[in-house]
């Protein structure tokens, strides 16, 4: 039977990978690695806690080892390095490309780091320094720093005919870069034309419109100009526009991946790193953070609710009614922040479409908002039987669900000129503002209305 | 000035465009268009409200219409679909591949469908027909239909030579497939490969191990596995294992960007479709859906209060604590939640794994549940002074939060089981969970130790 078909999806290759280590079948585990390769093996490693995961290690068979290391979270990566030795590690990253030795040795300890540089190739160790003397979020950090240059005036044929006497372009290369002696680029050339056109024409005939990357911008505005262009891959230039590198489709389909879920981690109050295997006291700690900031904004909604003692104390329905204020508001004012922070992710948000964003979530606030209010408002009435209670309440829903959506906007609007990451801490603050709002509007009109 | 260094990030080159907007600066709109490509242009116009938008239409160049009709959001697709005659459609789609013209002709009606079905090549026509009878969501949809295919035996510059003669290759090609006369896949060779090796040497030689996806295969399954193997394209066959297309890199990254937005989107109770310039009735409409569904599990919220009604009418510092309880508890799910939807979607959960994840869960649910119910406990004793209060809101923290957590693993797989997306109604169903849990053990814990 094919390999493919044993398991058709990433579930059941882990199912039958359990299997045999319930089974205690280290022979199956053998072939089952053997047969596998680096970015499958690294995704099987990531599925375990890490006993287990440090038990699979030694069923890595040893050529792949340093590109799995290279693959897998950063977190698990640095755990394996810790208990690597330094002869260890020398030997796994013997063969690997610049970047990938640059990942492993990004986690390792100065030292490690240090003995493991003096065993490097001249050439990998200067394109590892190079890479590691960049910040950790710019494009210089995550490029190929090997490209295919060739100068302008040479036949498709010369070009063709050089790159297989020298056995240049990698399993990443796409296309040829074009450049003056400076090393100043002046244009691309893709692999399919070098193939496609005919061989006596030279390479300035075929040169692309070519859009070019800044070493020192950030990879995940790279990432979101690669995504939005469908760009394969884009050459990098420093600062003086000699070129330097090129930015790949493959590492860019990670960060678009680890770019949207940041979003969405940062929004539920968990940080970038936590996976579903990071062990239990780290991901404890990490929680505990948030769930103290989010404890000092619920004190707060609370101080508002001691505010009205008075009238609590007299109308019993009140206490019972609250958590649907605050709710339909949270509900409303969070739909709107997702939104807003998405469109704020993909650029879509500057100048006049603000304004028109305002007027729509107003709308939309306003237009839910009396919906909803006038259900609750039927529903309480039939509850209770009270009139005032059914007006305070109709109101408050009203009034909270009109914020909440205005405060959606604003709220990721102010923090990004604040230069706050709007995922992080914008839900927080969202929910603290209608919960105030929420409380303050209901037991502040049922003080006014009904005491 | 060079175009690049205009506008350095989609922002600017909004509010570029924005500014020739207000100023009415026709001629600088149509020099933007003009040097803008269809990808640009499409990100651009799904950046404005409907009615800017269609005023913008008429600046792009005439020969990227299509390209650009067939990036933007399917929502304005099909809004601006709607508004062309039948001969614009007809002029708009000759010259676009395959895939594209399927993208416009899904949002057109029926009758305007066959009548441009008719003015196409019977090339194109039988490839996007074929295409349009997949289902939505599997690979068969998505791939690109041509490839370049040829028989083994042959030399590397036998191959060139066809491709040279039969003007093959497109721009997103970037391997050759090796077929036997069945059109049965034998291999593939890269074009890297096809250019770097000695030229006399047959394909046989080079041909790469190869991951093939069935045609029926989920969209979204293909693109978890592309992205895990780091593959830039792979080729698709049939049930009979036959070549029938290849899906790329640049497909996928859309796809996987729209997976991790739905993911969130589908938390916040927001529908897939909806973006910042979506109109207000259709978002108005999409939202309602969600408080309404939201509105239910407030109400029984309510209910749980309502129980405790005499508790509530004689200590008032209950209802003022209230709210505390049911945050903490809903913090703490939904950040197990989010962490466990997570690793579902990347299939890192399966047989033992779960055990040793409920485990995680209950450990870190309890052992933040103790250090919070703590701290909110010694501040309830500081605002209120009563023993018996101070009590009841810390053993409740306690219960609710951890089993806040568990609820967080055991909801999303429970769920999965019975096939609904655990993003879409995870978040409703552990909010109610943590809701009833905290108001029933705070309200209930107050019944029996303090009355």
């Amino acid at each position: 039977m094919d390999e493919e078909e044993k398991y058709t999806n990433a579930e059941e290759q882990l199912l039958y990978l359990q299997q045999r280590l319930d089974d205690d079948d280290t022979e199956a585990l053998s072939a089952l690695f053997n047969e596998l390769d680096a970015w499958d093996i690294a995704r099987l490693l990531e599925s375990f806690p890490a006993k287990t995961r440090n038990l699979l290690w030694a069923y890595i068979p040893e050529t792949l080892l340093g590109e799995v290391l290279a693959s897998v979270d950063e977190d698990i990566r640095a755990d394996y390095v810790e208990d690597l030795s330094v002869s260890d590690i020398e030997n796994l990253v013997r063969g690997l490309d610049a970047q990938d030795v640059a990942e492993v040795l990004e986690v390792a300890d100065e030292d490690v780091k240090t003995t493991v540089y003096a065993s490097l190739d001249d050439n990998i160790r200067a394109q590892v320094e190079n890479l590691h003397a960049y910040e950790e979020d710019v494009v210089g950090r995550y490029m190929d720093p090997e490209t295919v240059n060739v100068k302008q005036g040479v036949s498709l044929e010369a070009v063709q005919r050089y790159i297989r006497i020298h056995h240049l372009l990698d399993e990443e290369s796409q296309q040829i870069m074009v450049t003056d002696k400076d090393k100043r680029l002046l244009g691309t050339v893709t692999l399919i034309d070098l193939i496609k056109q005919p061989q006596e024409a030279i390479v300035d005939e075929f040169m692309d419109d070519f859009f070019t990357l800044n070493d020192q911008m950030k990879i995940s505005d790279a990432a979101t100009l690669l995504r939005s262009k469908e760009l394969p891959f884009a050459p990098v230039c420093d600062s003086d526009g000699l070129l330097v590198g090129q930015l790949n489709t493959a590492d860019v389909l990670e960060i678009t991946q680890d770019d949207a879920d940041m979003t969405l981690k940062h929004m539920s109050g968990v940080s970038d790193e936590e996976e579903v295997f990071t062990p239990i006291v780290r991901s404890a700690k990490s929680r505990g953070i948030w769930l103290g900031i989010n404890l000092m904004t619920a004190f707060l909604a609370a101080f508002v609710i001691g505010q009205f003692e008075a009238v609590l104390d007299q109308i019993v329905a009140l206490a019972i009614l609250m958590p649907v204020v605050a709710s339909m508001g949270g509900i409303a004012g969070s739909q709107t922040l997702t939104v807003v922070i998405r469109g704020l992710a993909l650029g879509q948000l500057a100048g006049n479409n603000k304004r028109w964003l305002y007027n729509k979530e107003l709308w939309v606030g306003m237009s839910n908002g009396l919906v909803w209010a006038l259900v609750v408002g039927a529903i309480s009435y039939l509850w209770f039987g009270e009139m005032l209670i059914t007006l305070v309440i109709t109101l408050a829903i009203f009034i909270n669900m009109s914020l909440a959506n205005l405060s959606g906007v604003l709220i990721p609007l102010i923090l990004k000129r604040l230069s706050i990451d709007p995922a992080l801490s914008g839900a927080v603050i969202l929910t603290t503002v209608t919960d105030v709002v929420g409380f303050l509007s209901f037991l502040g009109l049922a003080t006014v209305i009904i005491l």
